[in-house]
């Protein structure tokens, strides 16, 4: 017998609409009646791998010890793998397919330990249909880890470098300017930036934003930073430090992604100021977009 | 006392923008402690009867031993009934409603064992208003059933043929062609018909498919069998044997719903293809509608 | 050491789109293991503290002994108070930021005992940007007060008197009629009003109701009494008395809101009816509006 574990983290594309999350709950109460399953979200978009690998990495720091389950999955049904994967010496462990959507956050926590591929059917439900592998392979496999059935138990040992790897996107430099990328759309419509603060520091303290593509009329802004979006003021857009420690682009209660109408993949130009009229310390508090063509 | 249980599968319209569900599960929690509660969904349409109890049913088979409470329930705070059902011997109870919302559930878990209406004022909650009989009535039944008060003791038993049965469409034989019924639209926008793999075999492959009535401009597809979403290709119409062993008419990583403008109820025929240029075996990709009027 | 809590009532406005919700679980997990959390609803609008402090304070008398952490913050990372207050001699605290989002609720719990301003970096995560303080401050803040960390240990105390007050709109007499307030539309849009049974008691059965300002064009209705949605019957405006006993513009299976074009903060105007042909008992199930300029 392996290891065993008390908490399951819970990550979907299922939405809850339907029943799925339910069920797949039902299914891990029945193999391993004491766990607590934390749901970090199921509103991945649908078939959205990128997206489900970004919420994963920035949760996988605080996921507590045990299993994380996670399910974004568009060629369920396929021959493509199902896997689980160890990471921190078998601190936790990652389920789901094998299709890039786990390999981030293995990254962040440390790199994979063993790797197995989940064959082996004594440790799945048997279905009517091949379309919930949630239901009947992921969730018995992550239910199985935590009553203490060893990993290997679970299928075949794969070597991690044969996983599908994940991609996440770098921010480059061009003529001066950083060429940035949105990760992600909060709630609140901030738009997390693949940017750290430290990598805009010699810009000062407003920087130049740029976004859309060349071909139309970019919206030009300056966007002040700030540790707060109240401290921002009305109107004025920011360049808040999140909570994740990421840049995000940013209003005072209200939706940058809408005002800036940007979405996650679009591209963010950042550059320092050289106009004096708009140079580092100036106040900028115009909620007006200037449009130009470039 | 009667038996006890230590789950809760719990099944609403009430939606979670609104405190209703964290409300009952507060008064689970008062009455229950140790209870674990497992939301199948709270996104049953408002009011809809059918909806609610085709999720019911398509849960039963994985809930866990306990009790399900469930809730859609337009006639709150007449004089409908409020009703708990044993199925299996006792190893389930079914709260919620009279009015065929359990009905398919119960008889999928092999029809009803003893039955109560919940009139005992003794295990409800005294309330300020008469329209949350789930926080008032249903949860405290279900609670209470928990920690072992029998069901008997919850108010007057009724005989299991007195209560209002449920719906559920069945497909007919016309010409040839089979008449089918849209039972459910998933989060993916696949859409499960009411029937099984085993009524279309002698059709082969590829299936012609109309939606939309007599009247208009129907929709005529044809659709191609898989096992998998994925394994249809770009723009390929499918039934797919879904995960419940229905047929779904789906599509890969889109919404087969939003093509073919359908929802719950909508009519579907399927017949076999007669033309030898659609016939089995011929590939099947164009994305392309063919409206006809007939 | 102080009391301890084994559950932890959960309300705020991060939507469950984005892993917040799961995060903060998940600190609370790491910190006090075996708490058990009931959501009440994290759909709150964003940064609307009112709507917040409604849903809270309707909450309030059925959540279970323990913690409640409570988190609309749209000044997040500025220098606004964090703040945990005891309730009923200690049997509950309430946990959130000090903007009037909690005062209802104490008030409605018997009102404030001790009061901390969390400040002990002790009992709060270090983190990467300021934005995030329900998982940062607030959640370590609850749990740690779940494993028995006396109330005094999370910071520094301050008088209740020097907290933000909530603000409750109250209904106001005008020429006989009752100028009232839309406290809250539900999912089914039902709309309660800041108004109980009793203050319109005198007004009869059927009660004329005008919303809309006065200088556009003010819908009127009467509103019939009720007990039940159903008992409206197809169309019938109602006032039905609401689970939590408040007066509720309804309609039976449809949304009042919709049909009468109003939201939370609207007025509504309640006055007898003088008229003797919509007098008392008249039954009224005309669905029409009557649109009047006056």
């Amino acid at each position: 017998m392996g290891r065993r574990y008390d908490t399951i983290s819970f990550l979907t594309d299922y939405g809850t609409v339907d029943e799925f999350v339910g069920v797949v709950k039902s299914v891990i109460r029945d193999i391993a009646h004491d766990v607590m399953v934390i749901d970090l979200t199921h509103e991945v978009p649908p078939f959205d791998i990128r997206a489900g690998s970004l919420t994963l990495a920035r949760c996988i720091s605080y996921v507590p010890t045990g299993v994380v389950l996670a399910v974004v999955d568009p060629a369920v049904g396929t021959d493509r793998r199902c896997i689980a994967i160890e990471v921190a010496d078998g601190e936790g462990v990652l389920v789901g397919p094998d299709n890039g959507l786990l390999a981030p956050a293995v990254a962040m926590a440390g790199g994979a330990g063993r790797c197995v591929v989940l064959t082996n059917p004594e440790y799945q439900l048997t279905a009517p249909g091949a379309t919930f592998a949630g239901r009947d392979i992921f969730a018995p496999a992550a239910a199985h880890l935590c009553i203490g059935v060893d990993l290997y138990e679970l299928g075949d040992p794969i070597e991690a470098d044969l996983l599908l790897p994940g991609v996440i996107p770098l921010p480059r430099e061009e003529q001066g300017a950083l060429v940035a990328e949105v990760l992600w759309i909060d709630r609140f419509g901030n738009c997390q930036l693949n940017v750290g603060p430290d990598e805009v520091s010699a810009m000062g303290e407003a920087i130049r934003i740029t976004v859309g593509d060349t071909t139309g009329a970019p919206i030009v802004r300056v966007a002040k930073r700030s540790d707060s979006f109240f401290g921002l003021g009305t109107g004025a857009l920011g360049l808040v430090t999140d909570s994740y420690g990421m840049l995000a682009l940013a209003l005072d209660r209200r939706s940058a992604a809408l005002e800036l109408e940007i979405g996650p993949h679009d591209q963010v130009v950042l550059e320092a100021i050289a106009d004096e009229n708009l140079g580092v310390g100036t106040p900028v508090t115009s909620p007006v977009n200037l449009r130009i063509n470039r």
